[in-house]
């Protein structure tokens, strides 16, 4: 069978031992990575980087210098946001234990992050991982519905554990997802014309009827609401909502998986469903939640969750710690002391407008997403140019500007950078590929 | 089907809304809670405890109580230990990032921890949790043997995945693991007399023929080798290698959970397998291994983990971070400088001795275990004593000290403080029970 996408993306910017001749230093640290972690090692670049510092939206790297970071979406509020960094030392320091004793800083927290969901997602479960947010919201729809089947976009990526992989097709580098996986095309203009949200919601239609042909019950429809692994697609805001209806009307639940979109990245409000003005029965959250420290969660009706808790017993022991509570509360306040949504909108649309302009001159195909979670594609899926995307990403860091690839064919640049990004650093990573593409 | 041991545990231990009238400000806390995390929320104690602090072996709670911890595992070095503080505040405010780039904490770390496992598990994997190493473990022992069968005992618990719940029985409250997973007693010599090694061995050779005789290929056997929520079973040392035997003739491979056992507890070396004489395929590692940081992993043999690689991508965003790679380099540093091993030893002993002293006059029916993990039986499977459990864990809090509950019934006392636990403590912990049995 054909190569994996994922398989493509990573080798797209995955350091292969292939390229360049390395530094010593590097070349030293190389040989004990792949000493110690063996096959399950990946690092970036031809030339791995090596970071010895971070602040606010740079990386400060042993070459000496500073890269302006537009790939992590991890340190949302910025590299070592001294609020979340005074957060974490003080607890770490004051205690850290289990849930199963009371602490006010979870109680603060949990309140904080259920006031920005709509009144019915009104109980919070804390994890450690997107990917065990993502493994709970299965078991939680399967419990609701007994039903087993998912339908997932079809380079959708959504964690890592067994159960979760399944419903990641990008993950797969041979063989393909069980029967109860159903994958269908992600939303996009060239795949479905004008009408995305008409179009869309008619291949989850046809992967239910086929999945429920071959007698598997539906569960849910589980999505990226900025689908970032399928390459990003944003627009039209709204479009989600008729396959949302779908899956409901076919007994499923929606998940809204907000572990990319979620926490401001649209520059539209919290939470990437709302610009679809959807309502999901879980909404699943990770990365961004407490800036570098492990911090994952899910939201969902309070039912939903009693009905789950009455066949299984969840505890997670790191989930819900004061130390993982005190660094999540304090990126709640960050978003909001530093004003990141409306500057995700802000700059977003500045970069936006910048690269949309860079299109009259260059192969580009698209420029797509919102606020500060852009894509651009080059090629199209006749004509997939990954090598194009790959030659940018490698000549920007050598400009001294991170970014990384998505998409089925690893065609779409995918730029993602710190929420805390300015318009002159939009500027800059505007006019380095301006340059690139210029040579 | 009867209430499965795991409800019984839980419920022996939590908090129910039934017990005496709470204090106003832990009532108010409560209700926040319960509101905010609904089902999920467990809680411990007839009056939960509100923790405003810690510091070596004990908890500091709002009642002014200064709490001697002989309950929680993962501070394994002592509750905000300096070592491990100032590693993860020192390395919060430097940077923190993900691991497709290189830094030297992580190889530090790798190489340090890879030396005190066989040589052959010369390949380390990190995860964030103890949950997602087990479910990683599992994958890779499918895709190295073809089979998907698994035998586990009949109260264990390995973690809270889709795929590694089924392999934990206790965490079923209706019905039951499925097929491919078939559960065996704990070695107990209460149930295999005295050779508990062959008769464990036994019931697993009868598990995996029952298994295969369903059309079900084994993939392997997976134990926490001091089968801490069984009720702790730790002795003879050498048991378990029939048991391995048989699992490798069958074709499977041995896993061993030391998530609890791990680094240093039974005060026989760093790892429960190790007491044992076997050489696992896989060993998962969890809660102590970042003293409250959410740090984890799994080591393996290259072959396995290159094989699994070739067909499923895996990265774990959280995982081998530099806070997490510096929480748990401070924590194996701290081991050693602490001598905690020996002291796990030392102080182990001299409480299972007191303990053991205490059975000639108290219904208790077994004491159990290896260095500071240790189980104190009441009544048998015949006629099992939760109510005593019960009662002495809500007596010994009630004096100031923190303790839990293992076993199929729940009537186990589990017994396994942070490791600096000292001679006094463990004094104060069985002068305790004295006093308590004594009434």
């Amino acid at each position: 069978m054909k190569k994996s996408p994922e398989l493509q993306i990573l080798s797209l910017n995955a350091f292969s031992g292939e390229g360049a001749a390395l530094p010593p230093d590097i070349a030293a640290l190389v040989e004990r990575r792949q000493r110690a972690f063996g096959a399950g090692s990946v690092l970036f670049y031809d030339v791995p980087l090596k970071v010895v510092g971070a602040e606010g939206p740079y990386l400060h790297a042993s070459d000496g210098r500073a890269y302006l970071d537009f790939y992590n979406n991890v340190p949302t509020v910025g590299h070592c946001h001294p609020k979340v960094v005074e957060a974490v030392q003080k607890q770490v320091a004051a205690f850290n234990i289990h849930s199963r004793y009371l602490f006010d800083v979870s109680h603060d927290y949990a309140e904080k992050l259920l006031a920005t969901f709509p009144a019915v997602l009104s109980n919070l479960v804390l994890t450690c991982t997107g990917s065990e947010s993502n493994d709970l919201a299965l078991r939680i729809a399967r419990r609701a519905t007994g039903g087993a089947g998912f339908v997932v976009t079809q380079t959708a990526y959504h964690g890592n554990t067994s159960a979760v992989t399944e419903v990641s097709p990008s993950s797969y580098r041979n063989g393909a997802p069980p029967p109860h996986v159903r994958m269908v095309p992600p939303p996009d203009p060239a795949v479905f014309g004008n009408d995305v949200g008409q179009g869309f919601a008619e291949a989850v239609a046809g992967a239910i009827a086929a999945m429920e042909a071959d007698g598997i019950r539906f569960a849910g429809l589980l999505v990226d609401t900025i689908f970032s692994s399928d390459g990003v697609f944003a627009d039209p805001p709204g479009f989600l909502k008729e396959a949302v209806e779908v899956a409901r009307r076919a007994g499923g639940l929606f998940i809204a998986d907000e572990v990319q979109p979620g926490f401001g990245r649209t520059g539209a409000g919290m939470w990437g469903f709302s610009r679809h003005g959807v309502e999901p029965d879980i909404v699943t959250m990770g990365k961004p939640m407490g800036n570098g420290y492990p911090v994952a969660g899910l939201v969902t009706r309070p039912q939903l969750l009693a009905d789950f808790c009455a066949d299984f017993g969840y505890f997670n022991t790191f989930a819900a710690s004061p130390a993982a509570a005190a660094a999540a509360l304090a990126v709640l306040e960050a978003i909001e002391e530093d004003g990141l949504i409306a500057n995700a909108d802000r700059v977003g649309r500045h970069l936006k407008a910048r690269l949309t302009h860079l299109m009259a001159r260059a192969p580009m195909t698209a420029v797509r997403g919102a606020g500060l979670y852009l894509g651009v594609a080059f090629g199209d899926e006749a004509g997939p140019r990954a090598d194009i995307a790959k030659a940018l990403i490698n000549g920007l860091k050598e400009k001294g500007i991170l970014i990384g690839a998505a998409g089925q064919f690893g065609n779409v640049l995918k730029i993602r950078p710190p929420l805390c990004i300015g318009i002159e650093h939009a500027d800059r990573l505007a006019d380095a590929l301006e340059e690139l593409l210029a040579a």
